[in-house]
């Protein structure tokens, strides 16, 4: 039996469940509600001590970390693959992964000032509540992944850096697509999968990203994307990814 | 044919050199002078964009980022196996991956107050010339983790992260080790590989976390670890790896 506690519509959670929906997997999802930090309690924590989502448990064997989850559901349910049979693309597929982690995630952070990020996040604690969430669960490792879009407490220059980040991101995604359909040739891998949520948030705070005029190959590879039917399953809003924040956790 | 360009003792280029000694591989090896920024030539740029060490060339293609590089000798090079058969165990071995590079190299990054660190590291550049490289190879990408230890601009606050951050890693370190004489169990792993060389470079800067009494299963780990003929054979000075740094690149 595969269980996914995951938060529905965010970045890393989109990745498993991209993964879990493209191998065409059941699993049992259970729904934490961030901004009640649900993801904080002393059951949760003893399956994953980072205190984020996602976690994976299989036959209750605990899975963390959402790109090692993706490599972990390829390697034990291997089809239809999303990894290149050539290791040297799949180093290249890994580097992704890092990017995403690594940057995707911090650019992300800085609180968007569209309108579409309401969809994308749990209704936001008090900033009080996000201090005190961050000393129970507390850094260097934690943190800064913990603290949830408040929109408070982000400078100027977290906002540069952010959109620094993103333009670098998108741009190291349109220079790959020039070799190909997908991120690292003519195969749908992990590597979309771990940067599709983000070249997705992102396009979403700053829709000049996504216009098809300044990354037509990104644009193009988004849309792609966006019509296979895994990504449509996991985009779509439904109780295991609710398009508002729940009151209550739904029963899973 | 294999070809490794590295800068010897520091902890990266350590990493990828621990692998291929560990598998018993000839290599040709192309020592880069950090110091120097022999990592910025535009020959260097064109394998590795990223302007950081280590890069891997395998009958000419190229694979960077070390951790990535591992996984690829491990799956190019099978024996003997440097991962776990079992997939779960594989996971936790990448999860290590990424506290090394997420986490270790961060940590390490802080100019250490020890003369222990005098070999491990190129002779530095005047701050002037460190700003010039990092303007070369622009953030964000590469401007923190190119940053050669000069001792200038970093913070009493950067300092304390960085000794709570190699806190954090040795507390998980001998949390681990009490399921194992490994990292992930019963057996030697990348996730052993791609750790020793943090553990090694803070136990030089801070001897405490390596006298035994703090952490004694790290402490035995780590002389577990040094007592391999790869660890000795990669951590003795040689011309590939030179105790100090050498006046000129030495002949490959």
């Amino acid at each position: 039996m595969l269980e996914l506690y995951h938060a529905g519509r965010t970045t890393c959670s989109r990745k498993a469940r991209l993964c879990l929906a493209e191998k065409g997997l059941d699993y049992v999802s259970h729904y934490m509600n961030l901004g009640a930090f649900e993801n904080h309690t002393p059951e949760y924590l003893k399956l994953n001590p980072n205190g984020v989502v996602p976690t994976l448990v299989h036959d209750g064997t605990v899975i963390i970390e959402s790109t090692f989850i993706n490599e972990y559901i390829d390697e034990v349910f291997p089809e239809p693959p999303l990894r290149p049979a050539d290791p040297a693309l799949t180093a290249k597929m890994r580097v992704w992964g890092k990017i995403a982690d690594a940057y995707g995630l911090a650019a992300g952070r800085v609180p968007p000032r569209a309108e579409t990020e309401k969809a994308n996040h749990d209704s936001r604690p008090a900033a009080g509540a996000v201090e005190e969430g961050i000393a129970r669960v507390p850094p260097p490792e934690n943190a800064a992944e913990d603290r949830p879009s408040t929109g408070d407490g982000f400078s100027e220059a977290d906002f540069e850096n952010s959109y620094a980040t993103m333009d670098m991101i998108y741009a190291k995604t349109e220079a790959a697509l020039a070799d190909g359909p997908w991120l690292v040739g003519e195969q749908y891998t992990l590597a979309d999968i771990n940067m599709l949520p983000f070249i997705t948030q992102f396009g979403a705070y700053r829709p000049e990203l996504l216009d098809g005029k300044s990354h037509p190959r990104t644009k193009e590879w988004h849309e792609r994307c966006m019509a296979r039917p895994a990504v449509i399953k996991t985009y779509t809003p439904s109780d295991e990814a609710p398009d508002f924040p729940p009151q209550s956790k739904p029963a899973a």
